[in-house]
């Protein structure tokens, strides 16, 4: 766990040797150390770049029953190292606010201004992310406050096409069509994603328009995505978000920078561990990811009693326990039976259908909320009418889409009682390519 | 200041009695003690709704240089009083996330109808602001949280031609028709607001849904806008935010609680202190809102250097001081002159002109920032392009309309440099009444 000032690198431990240093720092292993355990580094910036803005002294009164929240120092200056092996905002912890912006490459961005774009793109992300104003940036006091603010670049087809063909992935092409989609092409496909994440509204905004502001002369908006999670510091750290449903959500991940999430997630650890498919990560430090939008009918949902929305979903809503357990992080145990002979948890509850017998099927989830506007009363979209346009822009995380996500996603297809309340709106699958040092920059080995 | 837990009551003090009460207080007046002033009280609920989801530990290491931020409690559990003579949400301290809610009437919403709407409204705002469940809500959980969530009610004129009419105060009507704007019907008017302030965006959303499910036999969506600020605890307490052209706003607002602020916000004063007009409130504790939705061309604001940005408005983008000052609370010196004998603070500048020499003509500003999805790329909307749909929702709250903002909406709208880079496409104006008590609901004088 290295906790440094203006640390600018993350060095990611592999299995073998993150198991000793998690050992060593006490034993603990597959619990609690969220983050530390991903390998990342955080980082305060000791010197904000807009002094009058973030140095006002804060009282810490702690044992107080104190009816502000007493912080030991405004969390604004927090930072996530850019630079390193693997790209941060992956396995990082999550932060609350997140923007997810696809692009379309313009005819003429060919393999030279590609690599122009994002040389440029790279340039602004470490500087915004470690609390810098972009280059070309006079409002740099937008950028002082990151807040844990990471920006992440992921490949569509295209950009293979037109740089290195032969290094595409195979799993790197739409998802099967299935008979839930209602595919809306406003949030499908696209040819490079940014997603950018953190803690603070403001920056996530200011990062956005910089950051658009050096894609505009070689690609087009194909679709922009906001969501939230649940803000910073208003919970306990560590606390699994909720969704609109009130559902916990996130639950069944792997935990970072532990064995199962290495190899899951990072392809790390090919045939130790009992795995049983030969996961391969398209690029060594790389990943992929899969962005689905997804439609909540929350007005309906509405119409469930309690026992029969923890029923579709096979875990509670209190404390998001299995219905056979009594905590949140309790194994379910799919083969109990209830009194009237059918299993607690049903066999088309939503995790059960997730749950793979093969443990190579997985994928780590890393989903916002969304909120929208409501359409205009009477109007009808989606199944959603003038209350609300919620949902949950799903995002998942594997090492190759093919192997891990689509059987699931294939299952949950046909059978997935959660269905009935939800419909998936966009698709989208990426190349995320590892990450880099300062004399580099991200995607750097589809130009060489 | 009263720091209670489970508070039901807000009692606003005042001028006079107030004045003791700082004074006695250590005798601050005037700074340092927003919202303690306003007489508010803020409280934390002890036991939250879902124990799952709020009660885990949370380490407290004051003065160790921690790079996590260190929570005395997490703040989602804090609360302002729904309860009192005023309405909350108006000079309580301003929070990160805001949603506003315009609302048509259905024709057949007559008296009867509109009280039930607005017991109903009241009832779960109450409930909702203070961590319990709607009435009708299942999802208890996602209201576990309110983080100093805020529910407060404005009415336009229909509300007063449907009950009583004699009420209606003469201010309550469309601004005048100006040069400068271009309404979009999609932002303008209204019958009734719902604005909802919080800390937690998840808790916004969910009291969003949950009212607008109480409207909903009553009235349709008019329009609905959502802002931010930002993140609660990422900066110091008390930072005045800043908006979307990086702009310190906020800082020429009278001190809630101050007995400035009493006359202009609540028309409180009368006479005293040299006011120079007869402000009198609609209704005792009533006051008006302002919701003027302003499109901020941030692109062409790029193009301006920095000494340019700031002359425009007159203070400095650092720290917000008037480019006569150094600290962000000086005055600014209007007298005073360059080198070249022009005023340092041109008079065209946005502080100069938004400034009168009527102490009476003055408003209560508590904005947010929006930033919406981009425009389709290549597609112009309000003279923004592919890279942002940015501004402001510019909310000020006054003792009388034409009185107050009026006359300086008009000298704004006559010259004001900032003009050139911004636009006013919606326009609403509000009458906000008292607060209740238990037993009461918001709006009842309208209906007795
Ligand atoms: C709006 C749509 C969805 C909602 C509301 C939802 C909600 C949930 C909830 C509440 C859980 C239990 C807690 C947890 O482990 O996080 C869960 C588990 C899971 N979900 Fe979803 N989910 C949705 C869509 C999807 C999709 C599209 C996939 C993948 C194709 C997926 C894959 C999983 C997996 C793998 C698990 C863990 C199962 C296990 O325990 O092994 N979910 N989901
Ligand atoms: C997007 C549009 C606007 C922007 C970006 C903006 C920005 C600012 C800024 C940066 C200040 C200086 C700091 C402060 O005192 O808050 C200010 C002051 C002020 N603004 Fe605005 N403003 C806008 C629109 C308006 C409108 C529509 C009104 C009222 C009609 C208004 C009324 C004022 C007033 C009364 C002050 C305080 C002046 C004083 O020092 O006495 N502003 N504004």
């Amino acid at each position: 766990m290295t906790n440094t000032n203006h640390s600018t690198e993350r060095q990611p431990t592999r299995g073998v040797s993150r198991r000793g240093l998690l050992l060593g720092a006490g034993g603990v292993v597959g619990g609690g150390l969220v983050g530390a355990a991903a390998g990342y580094s955080v980082a305060s910036t000791a010197a904000p770049a807009a002094p009058g803005d973030l140095q006002q002294p804060v009282d810490v009164s702690p044992g107080v029953a104190n009816t502000q929240v007493t912080v030991s120092h405004p969390y604004g200056t927090d930072t996530i190292a850019f630079y390193g092996p693997r790209q941060a905002g992956v396995d990082t912890p999550q932060q609350a606010h997140a923007i997810y912006i696809g692009l379309n490459l313009k005819d003429d961005t060919d393999a030279d201004r590609l690599s122009s774009m994002m040389r440029l793109l790279t340039d602004d992300a470490a500087r915004l992310t470690q609390g810098r104003g972009a280059l070309a940036d006079l409002d740099e006091e937008l950028a002082a406050a990151p807040a844990r603010l990471t920006v992440t670049f992921g490949f569509g087809s295209e950009v293979f096409d037109r740089t290195r063909p032969e290094l595409k992935p195979a799993w790197l092409k739409p998802l099967p069509t299935y008979g839930i989609d209602q595919l809306d092409p406003a949030y499908t496909g696209g040819d490079v994603v940014i997603q950018i994440q953190g803690d603070d509204p403001l920056s996530v905004a200011h990062a956005r328009r910089m950051l658009l502001k050096d894609a505009r002369a070689f690609a087009t908006v194909a679709w922009v995505q906001s969501g939230f999670t649940h803000a910073r510091a208003s919970r306990p750290d560590n606390t699994t978000m909720r969704n609109l449903f009130g559902q916990i959500d996130g639950t069944g991940n792997p935990e970072p920078g532990s064995e199962r999430a290495e190899r899951i997630i990072w392809g790390v650890g090919q045939g130790d561990g009992g795995g049983t498919k030969n996961l391969q990560p398209w690029i060594d430090n790389g990943t992929s990811m899969v962005i689905r939008r997804i439609a909540m009918n929350v007005d309906e949902w509405d119409e469930l009693d309690r026992p029969a929305q923890e029923g579709v979903v096979g875990r509670t809503l209190g404390s998001g326990a299995p219905l056979t357990g009594e905590h949140e992080h309790d194994a379910p145990d799919f083969e109990a039976l209830g009194p009237s002979g059918f299993p607690v948890i049903s066999d088309i509850s939503h995790i059960r259908r997730a749950r793979s017998d093969d443990p190579d099927e997985a994928m780590f989830r890393r989903s916002f909320n969304y909120d929208e506007q409501p359409a205009a009363s009477g109007d009808t979209l989606h199944g959603q009418t003038g209350v609300s346009q919620s949902g949950l822009i799903f995002v998942a995380f594997q090492c190759d889409v093919e192997q891990q996500y689509t059987p699931i996603q294939d299952r949950l297809a046909e059978t997935d009682h959660l269905n009935l309340w939800t419909i998936p709106i966009g698709s989208a699958v990426f190349a995320v390519p590892p990450g880099c040092q300062p004399d580099g920059y991200i995607g750097e080995a589809l130009f060489a």
